[in-house]
């Protein structure tokens, strides 16, 4: 299967996986091969691969590449799993392909062949899809929040660049650009990685989007000014309580916007959602290396040897966030109760489907 | 006289002024010399001198470059007061300089030879040491309102980078620091032009004050996380209602802070308080080039021709902040009465003086 970031090779070119490496967006459009786990932990740390959605996919294709090189899988799924702690999803496709893994052990017996690597690539191609699916679902729901003439502010990338299919809140912003609702795109940098910047920009500008980019520190008195009309985000991992972990500087959006009475929506699959972390405080939240602050495109831009506070994540309590939008609809309120209901779908919660729309 | 940062040079050196290149620094201590009117706008408008207390510095010393060069000083002086329009320092310290250059004129009729420029410049000179004395008075003032112990936060760069003393903010932070009050000093790198990192940092760690940058959006879940005490920054114009103009990100920071009841002290000299502007909403903001948000050092970090927002700075209401240092005393609370009473020394207002520890 081909998507935009990520492609499966198969042999004899394969086993391996190619990633469009996106620390090195827009300048260049590079492929990293990885042709080991090794190689796809390091492409995870280093960011070449990113984006809530697309590490649950790139996940479960890790576990795949494990399986066809026949070692220890589920070491491999445990490194692949702890090369970034915040974003749930990729522990969540890991384990969903190792999940498919070990049944196939199960069935086939100690000696499987290929059949239960084949099934772990199976399982990785199904998310793949999923994936794709549930980002046109929740366009289609997140369309439902926005007005016409809208001007929309977001943080980080959430595009076509972070899942097999449109994106979440970017996937929404399109599909508001294609209804004719879109007046106009504010993109926050989003220091210090810039994926705003460099990576939002670049997939606005290919979509016709009008588009600015901003400091981050801009966004406040853009919601002053009255040009904001509605902030929308993605999400790293969703707790029970509907605390959202994002990229950093999305909490302190929340609170602007909530400051200048302006409707902040989190967009992002029910991958992202994680019964299993009660509440805000029980994220665990990824503290990157002092560089990626006091460096700018590679070049020092504070002192030599001077120390960074640089959290990868911050986290919105639900009180701030105006709705949650999911591929199975939208959480408004947004409480831990109607959290559960609608992810009854996802078949982690007990209580029935509350609703019909779903699309898995 | 020698500063830091400015240095005027006599004949047969000058007349001219030198400036340290803030521009290249923490890199680079380079030195720009403006030997003509021309000369200095352009290295205020790079931001080679920046900060409002300098920039009245700067703008007394360019009137008298003028005079001593004998051309058409009213034009010059114009010229300068508008190279920046947010800082009220700036067309402060050019008027300063020119009405003493005028008022020579008028003892010495038409033909002062250089009588008039000596006046411009024993202003400049004046204005200079004032500014020195009104950053001692400032610190001493700020001091009372810094608990022992204090985590704070800062903004942009107040240091000796922008005044003939200690700064404004940052003069505070220093007394503390000498005080045995400061326990950690957070430094937002302060995008686009990073004068958090590159400048603040540079003065912290030449002072010795254990300090850390962060990304300008890593604010809020650091206030989040209970990790500071006081926010404190400059201002570069401060309207007759408390209204206060300073770098972007300031009014998104005073925003956080109240609502994690965290207080917000703005420090800033007399000449900031412009009588002129009644409210925020009549403060000229300067719209900078899209170039500084979407390049760093002429690399691009934005595809090619990317619009971009970039206001130089924001507008803090009066409501959101706990008070305001000058060097006459503390404001608080920050109302257009309070302010009035405190800037009687300045001679702007008609009220009598109300406080005794006028520096001026």
């Amino acid at each position: 299967m081909i998507i935009p970031v990520l492609r499966w090779l198969s042999p004899p070119a394969g086993p391996a996986i190619e990633l469009l490496d996106q620390t090195r967006l827009p300048a260049q459009e590079a492929i990293v091969t990885c042709a080991d786990v090794p190689a796809l932990v390091d492409a995870i740390s280093r960011l070449v691969v990113r984006g809530a959605p697309l590490l649950g996919v790139a996940g479960a294709y890790g576990v795949a590449l494990a399986a066809a090189g026949g070692g220890d899988v589920r070491a491999a799924a445990a490194a692949i799993s702890s090369a970034r702690p915040t974003a749930v999803n990729l522990a969540w496709g890991v384990g969903r392909a190792l999940a498919a893994y070990e049944r196939a052990l199960e069935i086939c017996g100690p000696e499987p062949g290929q059949a239960a690597a084949r099934a772990a690539l199976a399982e990785a191609h199904q998310i793949a899809a999923a994936d794709a699916a549930a980002s046109a679902a929740m366009a289609a729901h997140g369309l439902e929040l926005v007005p016409p003439g809208a001007r929309i502010l977001t943080h980080c990338n959430t595009g076509r660049l972070v899942s097999a299919g449109e994106g979440t809140a970017f996937a929404v912003i399109l599909a508001a650009h294609r209804a004719g609702r879109l007046a106009q795109l504010w993109v926050d940098e989003t220091r210090p990685l810039l994926q705003g910047s460099r990576l939002t920009a670049y997939e606005a500008g290919r979509a016709g989007i009008p588009h600015a980019v901003l400091a981050d520190g801009a966004a406040a008195s853009l919601l002053a000014a009255g040009q904001v009309d509605l902030v929308m985000t993605g999400a790293d991992r969703i707790a029970a309580d509907g605390s959202v972990a994002n990229k950093v500087g999305t909490y302190g959006l929340a609170v602007l916007a909530r400051h200048h009475g302006v409707p902040f929506v989190v967009v992002a699959p029910e991958s992202t959602v994680d019964a299993d972390t009660p509440d805000g405080t029980a994220i665990p939240v990824e503290q990157r290396p002092a560089q990626e602050v006091v460096t700018l495109a590679g070049q020092l831009v504070a002192p030599a040897g001077t120390a960074a506070y640089n959290p990868a994540f911050d986290v919105t309590p639900p009180a701030l966030i105006t709705a949650i939008v999911t591929e199975l609809g939208v959480i408004q309120p947004v409480t831990a109760g109607n959290l559960r209901v609608l992810g009854a779908g996802s078949g982690r919660f007990a209580a029935p489907r509350a609703t019909a729309d779903v699309e898995r």
